[in-house]
């Protein structure tokens, strides 16, 4: 799901936190080893390694590979504001579908694939760990709040119907992440494409206003 | 997501591949560790304490602890065909509804919690091991083919619209398991209730046939 994120990052500013350049070069890093390397054999050796710099360097900003690794997620936090909030500010029902594309791609590279593979495993460890827990309510979070938005400035405008803007949200978030574990946990290379056909097609049939 | 299967074991017959009563003995200890230890403490000899038999009857069954983990992914798999099986053969629409409810239960006990952070650990491994995404690929499968025909019959009987089956039940199930994945990763209690009445409705939007 981190992608896209030098052009985010080259234009700055809206990003949430302020992330000094040591810091977001030690972030790009630990993303470069985790695509490589995986989640579990992750060390703070490799990501200096990758860096070209000393483990010292890095221990510099965090205390530990533990603290390091929520910051990762902190800023994995700020690519999906970043990313979503691209589209988010279209026309509530081409920002819908944008969003909704931008969530479940229909086809992804090689490095998006292991990216989501990196983000299935942290989340996964969410169950045991409150920081990463915290973490991911909050892209959850991020994610309906800009759907419901976006769904409320429709239903403002008279383009959707006066649907309950926070259940659809909650709706096309859960079917969206489903989506993209399901991706990279099974075999079924077809099931994105049609979850995605039918998740649009309710957004014309549920929100839509008729004419 | 294992759950009921006592019940479900004790009428056997319907379960797809047969256990043996002790492999059955070890795939039910194996579970009850999970649920105590967590999937990555997870050892033989902790399984066999539970059994309260030696190490070496296990590895009678299963030459490794590796194959040990697939038969019990297996027997997941088994769990879901009976747990949806039960509920798959009503009328259309109450068979369908009920599927729905069973995959995103409102409220759910500790032992249903830890199972679904068990599932959730052994489905982000599914990325980097074949054979667990085999078994995932499998459940994935069998809840769209369950989905599918419900909503085929719904189709034919009159009650349902002319809608395309499959990308409907590919859509139910993401959505189905991105709020099982999300109640156990991330604090937002009242997400999974909101996703199931968001689902439900759009069946009878979405699907039923109109009067």
């Amino acid at each position: 799901m981190i992608h896209g994120h030098d052009d985010a990052l080259a234009d700055g500013g809206s990003i949430e936190q302020n992330w000094s350049e040591s810091q977001r070069d030690i972030m790009e890093a630990t993303y470069r080893v985790m695509l490589t390397e995986g989640y579990p054999d992750l060390s703070v050796s490799k990501i200096a390694d990758e860096l070209g710099k000393t483990k010292a360097s890095i221990y510099y900003h965090y205390d530990s590979k533990r603290e390091l690794l929520i910051s990762f997620l902190d800023f994995v936090v700020d690519q999906f504001h970043l990313n979503i909030g691209e589209v988010a500010n279209k026309d509530p029902e081409p920002a819908l579908k944008a969003v909704i594309e931008k969530l479940i791609p229909t086809e992804i590279d090689k490095e998006r694939f292991q990216g989501q593979v990196v983000l299935t495993e942290l989340r996964s460890q969410a169950s045991q760990n409150e920081a990463y827990r915290e973490r991911f309510t909050e892209i959850n979070e991020l994610l309906v709040r800009t759907i419901c938005d976006i769904i409320e400035r429709g239903i403002d405008t008279g383009v959707f119907r006066d649907v309950r803007a926070v259940h659809i949200a909650e709706h096309i978030v859960a079917t969206t992440n489903g989506a993209r574990t399901d991706r990279v946990t099974t075999d079924r290379e077809a099931a994105p494409a049609a979850v995605r056909a039918s998740l649009l097609s309710y957004v014309d049939s549920e929100l839509k206003q008729s004419k």
